[in-house]
């Protein structure tokens, strides 16, 4: 099955970068910075530490923890023994926390104490799954990173045979129906996707990438995959904080980050005396003040193209379609597409159906949900839960999510899972959930609803109790009380006259949502 | 072992191109363009008519003919049954021929009939293997190409399994030990290896490629297999000819081809009238006449990178190592690379080595050669024959070939191959290769010849001999007759003496090579 002399993974990888760029950093956070050999090194022991801590193929470690360049050497670790790393959403709430444990019965956890110590721990109390051991990311005692990372043996120079085909990253999305799923993604998959982002997102050994953004989603981790495996260095910060962001492109001299206008215009400030240089990043023209502070780099396009965690990111990119009629391009040479009706059939150009892709930048499945995986994975085909539209010369149009969903600065929120929520307060009957327009986040989620005959409940009491559930982005910033939930003939809520009435709007898609 | 949802092939890209790149033109050759739509009918075709002539899964299809972008259309076609196509070198003589024959046993055998046509036949003819169904590519009958073609289906919609792991083609490459031998490469190596060429080479889907070069080498072919799968449209000449090539690129407005000197300069004088609009070929600076006449591009560099055809032509390129002491450059993201001294043992940083690679791109194997496969892949690492040096900064450059070798244009000899030819001659009783400077071509061919006592051989009879055995272009230019031939204490050939004595030079990587 594993044909050695073809063989390439994150770890053979990694030993061709200590000889090919000797002394090179490979990674750099907090002001310590690890060249290639000495990141080998790190792997080496904890590939041990993790092979005598009983971890083997298929297993799950769990990063309860921010962002760190950690994640990196462990995803790295993990994989060389087949088993599996999922990156945490730190922003979760301890219900979920306890959920998503339960879900992975993780044999490794790593958890972080500063500023997210106290939900982890009631997450971990909530949750049934009582096994797994548990190592603290910043501790220093007996049961810290550290000190579990040095109990490995350095010198095992690895080659063991690892199946490059199966799952080595969990990433959690879409809670299309209530509750949040982790994509399995395989070596194969996150290296194939590697060549066409490097080209398409200009990345190449000489990139020096600030990682800002959660590395528990595809956005930000695909990068830093991607300047890996291209020889570059990964500057991390723990989390979006315009002082960290400052100094580390001042120190590292990095090229290439990403960051909301929001962080660019607080660096702005920060830096008005100019005690930053972070002219080496190469950035997209913004205010003529930023401009002055960054080398700004021409743009072909600020179309970043359509994909979703479950194909890797990114699947349709602009850059394959220069000129063509729908702005979001068509499919990457690793990818195969099609606009399908209810039942699988090809749409006619111009005609609006579900984006449906092939290839092997679609993910083994998520984890544990062989129903699910069976329907997304129909005759064939990965089924995106997304509408689209080929134009006349073949290029894509993306419309929208096919089932309502609201857009909170970057994050998506599903109005199912925040419905599922609310309807366990006790007082509750009913319950709907629409977007908001906000000037600075897109949208903000406002809940509609219906308490049960004798019950009472007031707008905080439903906040906090979400606020108790759910991570706290998704909770509502409003509440409104009804005497009842309109209902379309089919029995679904009616969104489209709750948005009338309670002012919704500036949904990602538009109006082309079916439900 | 095959995963439906994960599947990427020549077919499936072609069925996808069909649907991303609407009416637009695959190939054009002579006057003739195809769409991607024609082209996957043509390809559905050749599939049902090669199946019905019996080709099954590692069966072999020989290309006995010039360029044509049927070598293409058969190749995507051969690969949807497991089978694999052969283009041959149209140069060879009829011995040569006739050994390839025998050593591939091809199922089906297209073969040309202008300008090759004897030799062909006289090959046919000396060959022990009399099967195989031949099909004539230039003719108009019952047994022509476009016949057969004709006689498969179009509509067999094609969605079988295939291993695109398995051999797809074969290329005939390196006698280093006295006879070619068949580079087997599979659909997944050649998928790969494209997604470096595209960004390297500058290749994309507005790519208007002329393929002037010989598809029997992976110089030309590669290209074309990256201009497929990118989506650009591949435009071909049956052989390097400056009118054709002028009168291509006008009528396709080519953006892309590659060109010796030579040809450049026959395509100004005939266009001094400028009847030819070549202006779209993105050109590499030439001489000012040249410049005037295409789309002058600013090159980034001039070195090509190294590879060979077992590693699917380019394995380290200089734009992985920009300002790096190697002028080479590093490995591509797809390989990885040591330098070894003969117990595989690596040299340090420095120090001249065999050049070793692992990794998706290198070839299955020689076709029917398990000792030479096993020697060349021996401690999981495909072994090169060619001498380099990893430089402080890890970057390569490449020395030259481990054995000795000449270089007469693109062409490689080995002084082996042409040795072992003569020697069969019955006058002869030894005899050395030595190569010569030529100003044009870099080297020719000078052959050292003992007698055997009492026999006598002009230097005609010697030529003559391998103008009927071995390719023309191998075949020695002059021949010089010696009472004993000088050995080294080792009783290889003293080719140093020789060079010294006959005034042997300008060698591909110097005075290095070994023996």
């Amino acid at each position: 099955m594993f044909d050695t002399i073809r063989h390439l993974s994150f770890y053979t990888i990694l030993e061709e970068h200590v000889r090919s760029y000797p002394g090179k950093i490979a990674h750099a956070f907090g002001g310590q910075s690890t060249t290639f050999a000495q990141l080998l090194e790190r792997v080496d022991r904890l590939i041990d530490a993790l092979e005598t801590s009983g971890v083997v193929a298929g297993d799950r470690i769990l990063w309860l923890g921010q962002n760190s360049d950690r994640i990196m050497e462990l995803l790295i670790a993990a994989s060389q023994l087949d088993a599996m790393l999922c990156p945490s959403n730190w922003r979760q709430s301890k219900t979920e926390l306890a959920a998503q444990i339960d879900d992975l019965e993780p044999k490794v956890i790593f958890w972080q104490n500063e500023e997210v110590g106290p939900e982890i721990r009631a997450g971990r109390e909530l949750a049934s799954f009582k096994g797994g051991r548990w190592l603290q990311h910043d501790g220093d005692g007996e049961d810290s990173y550290e000190s579990f990372l040095a109990s490995g043996r350095a010198d095992r120079n690895d080659h063991r045979e690892v199946d490059t085909r199966a799952g080595a990253l969990i990433i959690y999305t879409a809670a299309f129906d209530g509750r949040p799923n982790g994509a399995v993604l395989s070596q194969n998959t996150i290296l194939l996707e590697n060549l066409v982002l490097a080209p398409t997102q200009r990345i190449s050994n000489e990139t020096v990438f600030l990682a800002v953004g959660p590395l528990f989603h595809l956005g930000t981790l695909m990068q830093c995959l991607t300047v890996f495996h291209l020889g570059g260095t990964n500057v991390f910060v723990r989390r979006s904080d315009a002082q960290s962001i400052a100094q580390s492109i001042h120190d590292h001299k990095c090229t290439r980050t990403w960051l909301v206008s929001k962080t660019m215009d607080e660096i702005i400030e920060l830096n008005h005396d100019r005690r930053y240089d972070i002219s080496s990043l190469r950035s997209i023209p913004y205010t003529e003040e930023w401009n002055r502070m960054v080398t700004v780099e021409p743009v072909e396009t600020h179309v970043p193209g359509y994909g979703q965690t479950e194909v890797m990111g990114l699947a349709v990119l602009p850059q394959y379609g220069r000129h063509a009629i729908g702005i979001f391009g068509r499919p990457s040479p690793l990818c195969h597409m099609r606009i399908v009706d209810s039942e699988d059939r090809d749409v006619e150009p111009g005609q609006v159906g579900e984006i449906v892709f092939r290839g092997p930048i679609v993910m083994n499945g998520y984890w544990r949900r062989p129903e699910l995986n069976a329907q997304r994975h129909r005759n064939g085909w990965h089924h995106t839960n997304d509408l689209g539209r080929r134009e006349a010369d073949g290029s894509l149009t993306f419309i929208g999510p096919k089932v309502q969903m609201i857009k909170s600065g970057v994050e998506n929120i599903y109005p199912a899972e925040v419905e599922a929520c609310i309807r366990r307060h006790p007082a509750v009957a009913d319950c709907g959930i629409i977007g908001v327009p906000h000037p600075q986040w897109i949208q903000t989620v406002k809940a509609i609803v219906v308490l049960k005959p004798g019950s009472e409940a007031t707008e905080k009491d439903i906040v906090e109790h979400c606020r108790a559930q759910i991570a706290s982005y998704k909770k509502p910033s409003s509440v409104e009380f009804r005497e009842d939930m309109p209902r379309l003939a089919s029995g679904g809520v009616n969104y489209k006259l709750l948005d009338e009435i309670y002012g919704g709007g500036n949904y990602p898609g538009g109006e082309t949502r079916t439900s």
